[in-house]
């Protein structure tokens, strides 16, 4: 905790925490409180649960970021090495940051239905998938720090399902979110990059979209769907949405980061090939909006010279350059 | 989020987050990332995760703030009507402040055995043993808003068991995080109660205890133990502990409140009764390590004019008055 040494102290203006969306599932019959039986009692179901700090002097359009698959807000806070995170980061810019825990997943809400935790060790196999190491080799020249505590941390970050994953209460919870704070700019993370989008269609008070490494739901127009691609990892595919609903992501600027360490042809490592349909739909996806006027972009980090970053360059070595990036891209479109 | 109006801006020279204590389980065979099993894999289970704020010129003791059953660091965030809670109050105090999401709650590990999370409705039940409302009649001029968001909200910071509670596991990871930021001050509520007492006998880094309802586990030197008492909601059992752990508990300061609607007779209503022998067996406790050169106290609230409070003073209605009496308290024992 003697990282901040020297830097500035941060002033808040404000910070908080409350739930947002959600459903309500209800017993039938009626509650007697002197003989309490299921009967007529409630659950609250379904909710993000929303962290929020405002500095003073905040920019207009704050930022609100959604974590990937088996994570929470932890992504974007302290990294595993015990940096500033994407949290700090961009408070310390000025901006007010909003962090989401999303329904069945950290603090957010459980799921209708009775659900198991699995406590299977499948540790390795998601260091892979995350670009980190294959078995005990770390990638080469990897920006993740390879100290024995923070595989330990990162490792302890990883949260489980309260719930099954669903796209259509996740996305209303955020879309719920943005109806409560107005106007501001989503930055997604793997999982969460193409449900960004499905928020993004349904709630115009999202007003630009940086991603990270999404994994699927890349959406094209009905007709336009592009076949589904193979890896070493699976199969990807494309979702079909109205044309009239892909018009809605052309309003908005988008720009689409990727890491290092995804091969252009077929590898036989599950880990890094996963990425390679990925990179290329995320391509097919950026020249689809812009043939319809939009304003897309992706960067593939190695291509600008960025090398080493892994799926989470957000809290990679160099996630200062990483956050700088982004800050550009803000400035050049004129959201900061 | 427009309560802080007009208050000074928090300056903060750090925060972030860490996950503490915790074990790992490991697959038995290698791992081979070609061909990804079970086999050799890790899972990390078992930590805690905590969430830290450092202001500027921070008092030398840091406030450890640990929740109760069915609950997370919410309970010291936001109020569920909206207010600033305590980690926000006491931090523009000066306090430095840590927040607990314990083992298997909220963004805390999972244990080591799969685990199942009900979707049972049972939230009218935990109102009534919180003494905020029996049924839909709210406890008369109860300190809780009687608005229908703040309901939702209040139910929304529940959050379901990720793996079975173990004392042991618990008080293990809070005694770590005691190693990691050394000497501090320990502040509990309900379930975490008796759990603190257990922690603050495992690690001298624990210099005072603030508690709010302790609901259990109450210690007594062995031989000294009181009887099981009896409830409309069930039995209430002590913990006999050896008399040289016991008089560790005499070496610092402990403050035990306990809030508004606990009848001194026996009550048919288990939300109300609950508390009546919690209360008789927190003085007996306080009795026990005074009678031993300790200095314990119980401040039952009404006892000193504060009427209205539920299971939850940090976060009811008078929550600055509650925080300025524990504050009070501090600055008595030189703690401030």
């Amino acid at each position: 905790m003697a990282q901040t040494e020297g830097k500035k102290p941060i002033s808040l203006q404000d910070q908080g925490v409350f739930a947002v969306g959600g459903g309500i599932i209800k017993a039938e019959g009626e509650y007697d409180p002197n003989n309490p039986k299921k009967d007529g009692q409630t659950l609250h179901i379904d909710h993000a649960t929303i962290h929020y700090q405002i500095p003073i002097n905040a920019k207009k359009l704050p930022l609100v970021f959604w974590h990937g698959f088996g994570q929470t807000a932890r992504t974007w806070q302290t990294t595993a090495d015990g940096r500033e995170g994407f949290q700090t980061i961009f408070l310390r810019k000025g901006f007010s940051v909003y962090l989401i825990d999303q329904p069945r997943r950290g603090q957010g809400g459980r799921g209708p239905e009775e659900t198991s935790i699995p406590a299977t060790p499948n540790e390795q196999y998601w260091l892979g998938m995350f670009r980190i190491a294959k078995g005990d080799e770390f990638m080469p020249n990897v920006k993740f720090d390879k100290g024995p505590e923070t595989l330990n941390q990162f490792y302890r970050q990883i949260s489980p399902d309260l719930g099954a994953i669903d796209f259509e209460v996740n996305t209303n919870a955020i879309s719920a979110l943005f109806d409560k704070i107005g106007d501001g700019i989503l930055i997604t993370h793997s999982h969460s990059g193409g449900q960004g989008w499905t928020t993004a269609i349904k709630n115009s008070n999202i007003k630009a979209i940086v991603t990270y490494e999404p994994g699927s739901g890349f959406v094209f127009p009905e007709g336009e769907v592009p076949d589904p691609m193979e890896s070493s990892a699976g199969t990807l595919e494309a979702v079909p949405v109205s044309k009239i609903d892909f018009l809605k992501l052309t309003k908005i600027p988008i720009i689409i980061y990727y890491g290092d360490f995804i091969p252009e042809t077929q590898d036989s490592f599950y880990g890094t090939d996963n990425w390679r349909p990925r990179l290329v739909m995320a391509k097919l996806f950026v020249e689809t909006i812009n043939k319809y006027g939009g304003d897309a972009k992706v960067v593939h980090l190695p291509g600008i010279g960025i090398k080493g970053n892994t799926h989470f360059p957000m809290s990679d070595l160099n996630n200062i350059e990483i956050a700088n990036l982004m800050y550009g891209w803000l400035n050049d479109k004129g959201l900061n």
